[in-house]
């Protein structure tokens, strides 16, 4: 029998009440208690990594993780990572990128109630998740709500609905309903045969601009004099920036000169960018923008921060950025 | 027979290709007359407000709108106003403040595709949103893929589709089908009687911060440091925000001290914010952050500008931007 190993970050799925809210609590024991009743075919075996509402992770814990489901991941047939699902869309997308070629199923969940709450939803996702982690199909993925998402398609867009994540612009990789769980192979991405080694450098010098009619040019200037190296900006519709009065597109012409990375996609959820369209966008990347086309936000950043840590110049960081490296991104369709 | 009034403000609708890429053109000879085509029982009259791509709009334009909408309110029975997607649900939003009350149904259409191409839906846009504007039925509505919503509940979620906009954690107000256009009075904000007047007075200096995990605090002082009036947090799930080592609650009290007025809401679409639940919200709270509740980001960010506007103390404002003012935000829910 395979062996599973359970990665506790915190969340809602271990919290309880305290006079200040909700706040990660329980243990190891209660939660392998609970586990084992849904563990089919499969041991589980358990470790915290760290114990935080995942508001609170930072990029250093990605890299910890993924330094550490490289070291587990000749020992285990596959791995959860419980996480809160606040920022966990954001966490399996660097997973994705970092753990590249991993040769295990990495299932990450949570729920969206505590396990310890009597209608909660976090039984129901872990018996997805382990299911997914024994399948023996590698990768990166976010198992919610009956569903499995490739991580780095993932998105939080739900906050109270137990239906929290979509898989955008990217169908899920397997349904579970009356025929068990049905994995479409053809939707996960393959990494040539290489000998894995998780990859965890990056920068976390990367912020999200999301501007609203009005929003002066300058916050260009802020955010580089900050120390900014990427900025992911959530443009207008199919990824428009106003030029003329309250110039956005000659913002990112002087950002993009003083070296900072520039990656526009939109603030619409569904369908991505496309920015030779209209000559709002066209300005945008005539300035020096890269395109994130139907990139989520979260896979843009994680991307953005991963690739500013491999020493690229801008050149290389463009032509990798507009690369399809984990199906990310899709391919090009033919507008007319 | 009742006159409707187009007020075109340029827009996809009205595009042609150029050599920077689609960019608005369309006349009012060649618009009315394809209009003329699907206006039943009532009378067109036309006019030109602006050209723009609707990336250009400029919060000046809302107030210009509005006034031009108070001026025709008496001699027309309805007002249509067309208008780009992108940055639709951003003026829907601010009409609905600005234009509290008019006695007239205003509804605001536009289209993916120029009314010039052969399969565009701005035809079936335009028969809607007509239709509506003589429905008698005053308010603020946005007309698009056969549903008629509050403009204050808009927002864009698709570039590609043609069903681009969803009505946020609100019904759409009116369905087109094979009834024809039926309308839920219930879901339509009534305003006492009172003797009309647009109210256009507002702040510009609203900006919107999404941050994604390690986004540093400092953004906070930037924007203030700006001129910002108001943010607009798009935060974790229920409304979270980190804290501990990279303090973005603390980050919060310091600029609230400094008068600016900080509201939080979610980075997920839908359900809305509850800062009240764990720990990383109730901090915000505490740090004097007002709540969004299942307000969309676009009314959040007008009607913030708006309320500045006003002349109103810190405690006015917050007070004001709590209240439901055009339904654009739902009672509580009793959760547990």
């Amino acid at each position: 029998m395979k062996k599973i190993l359970i990665i506790n970050t915190g969340g809602t799925f271990s919290s309880v009440k305290s006079e200040e809210g909700l706040t990660p609590g329980l243990g190891e024991h209660d939660i392998l208690r609970e586990l084992e009743t849904v563990a089919k075919d499969c041991t589980l075996e358990y470790e915290d990594f760290c114990s935080l509402d995942s508001a609170n992770i930072l990029p250093e814990h990605w890299a910890g993780l993924a330094e550490r489901i490289e070291a587990v991941s000749r020992e285990y047939g596959g791995v959860v990572v419980i996480h809160g699902t606040d920022t966990m869309a954001y966490t399996a997308s660097m997973l994705s990128f970092m753990l590249w070629g991993v040769p295990v199923p990495v299932v990450i969940t949570g729920s969206q109630l505590s396990i310890s709450h009597p209608v909660a939803d976090a039984m129901e996702n872990c018996r997805a998740a382990i299911h997914m982690a024994n399948s023996r199909c590698p990768g990166v993925f976010v198992a919610f709500n009956r569903k499995i998402m490739l991580g780095v398609r993932a998105s939080k867009v739900r906050t109270m609905s137990f239906d929290a994540f979509d898989s955008i612009n990217y169908p899920p990789v397997a349904e579970i309903n009356a025929c068990g769980m049905s994995i479409h192979d053809e939707l996960i991405p393959k990494r040539a045969a290489v000998r894995f080694r998780a990859d965890t450098s990056f920068s976390s010098k990367v912020m999200v601009l999301k501007p609203a009619p009005g929003t002066p040019p300058e916050i260009f200037d802020a955010m580089a004099d900050m120390g900014c190296r990427g900025i992911v900006v959530e443009a207008f519709g199919l990824g428009g920036l106003p030029f003329g009065q309250n110039d956005l597109c000659e913002a990112v012409r002087r950002t993009v000169k003083r070296g900072v990375a520039v990656a526009i996609g939109s603030q619409c959820r569904y369908d991505g960018s496309s920015l030779s369209v209209y000559e709002t966008g066209k300005r945008a990347l005539e300035a020096g923008a890269m395109e994130m086309f139907d990139m989520t936000t979260e896979a843009a950043v994680t991307k953005l921060m991963w690739l500013l840590g491999k020493d690229l110049t801008m050149e290389e960081l463009r032509e990798k950025f507009g690369e399809n490296l984990v199906n990310e991104v899709s391919p090009r369709r033919r507008i007319g």
